[in-house]
């Protein structure tokens, strides 16, 4: 399994100010590549914490992606602490600096230079919004923590992930509560080992329901867990609904 | 200072199926109790993922809070999971079953009394939404994923947690761009080493500008440090806005 992890970086997240879009986004993408993201962690803009923590997970994940703290400003620290993390030489990249001074024309500073400092060796993410491009190192990602920009970036590297096995989904509602369901939906998640069930319970117009999510990357073994999921929320209430009335 | 770590556990949230809602409410409210959100992991509902998180979180921040798991059905397996982290029993708890039994009279059942499984020693955090309570065991505390539910939850303890210090904030937008004022932002950011200054791009009717977020404990070096921004931010235009144009 090709597995990932996303490092979210930046004060903003975590102090509640921001909310974060990226991990949703990037999750549903990457499944689509067949990479499955199994974690994600937030962290501040903390020179050591951001070194410990890449280093730590681009050991342990098939592809790590950052996002957050890479503008021109002095709180953007990613690039220097990626270059750390691999003990590599944090310099001007020729190529970046080319792609800036021709976007920025008289307008380009020592700022927006700093755009352009990376890990020797990095290979650049283009960025079609603002021009200040993202890169790769290794199996590390750097991507801008604005949504529309991390976006147009992923869409430029999403080539780079390809082959994995991609989670299939497959949900259904019922208006029924988890603590009626909870004993015979164990049993079918015994019987089908190789199929993850989901139960998330939710509220609409009122009324309590619960909402289950198989998701298998073989599409046989799905089809067979639904039809059982099917078979036993019909045994409780003729309210089902093939579909995700929770999301 | 009191940190705190937020560990989300939910496969539904890593999917992309689920927006997270809990960290930023948390965040805020942490804070007004004086307690600094430090970090938050997104993890997978996998019993040794769960366990070794926990350990490792627990004995690096102040306080943890988990959020998720903690239901009926055979995906909710936090409780036991933090049992097996603090090699506790895990037992059912007599007071928690006696909610339940109250709450779901003749319809209770084996599913709903797992609901009431804990570590031995652990301490019930009340839950007035849905009855099911959460728990506290040494510094974690172990709460719903359904934010409604979480946030009655963390009403109940929210007493636990006094004394910190605040972190206060202050934010000035202005419509210009990062790349322009970085040289003098850091420059102020140097002065004053006890306030942490964030500079947020955004775009507004069409519109760049930035928002500069000013955090710090002390009232008096925030308002010496904001007042050298709105200087700083006024000698580059006189569009100045004593407020958050990007939030």
């Amino acid at each position: 399994m090709q597995t990932a992890c996303l490092i979210i970086i930046g004060n903003e997240i975590l102090s509640g100010r921001t909310q974060d879009k990226n991990l949703s986004w990037l999750a549903k993408e990457l499944n689509e590549c067949g990479v499955r993201l199994l974690e994600t962690r937030v962290i501040p803009d903390i020179r050591d914490t951001i070194i410990a923590t890449v280093n730590e997970c681009r050991a342990k994940f098939t592809y790590v992606f950052t996002t957050g703290g890479i503008g021109p400003t002095h709180d953007d620290i990613t690039s220097e602490c990626i270059a750390s993390a691999f003990g590599a030489p944090y310099e001007r990249n020729a190529q970046a600096a080319a792609i800036l001074e021709k976007h920025y024309g008289d307008q380009i500073n020592e700022a927006r230079l700093k755009m352009a400092g990376m890990p020797k060796g990095a290979r650049l993410i283009l960025n079609p919004v603002s021009a200040a491009p993202g890169f790769h190192i290794g199996n590390v990602y750097v991507m801008a923590g604005v949504p529309s920009i991390m976006q147009a970036m992923f869409a430029h590297i999403r080539h780079d992930f390809k082959g994995g096995a991609k989670m299939l989904a497959k949900t259904i509602s019922a208006y029924t509560t988890e603590g009626v369901i909870a004993e015979k939906l164990t049993a079918i998640q015994h019987r089908h080992a190789n199929v993850e069930i989901g139960s998330y319970p939710f509220m609409r117009n009122g009324r309590l329901g619960v909402s289950l999510v198989s998701r298998a990357a073989d599409a046989q073994a799905l089809a067979a867990c639904y039809g059982e999921i099917k078979a036993m929320l019909l045994g409780f209430t003729a309210d089902v609904h093939e579909d995700d009335l929770a999301a």
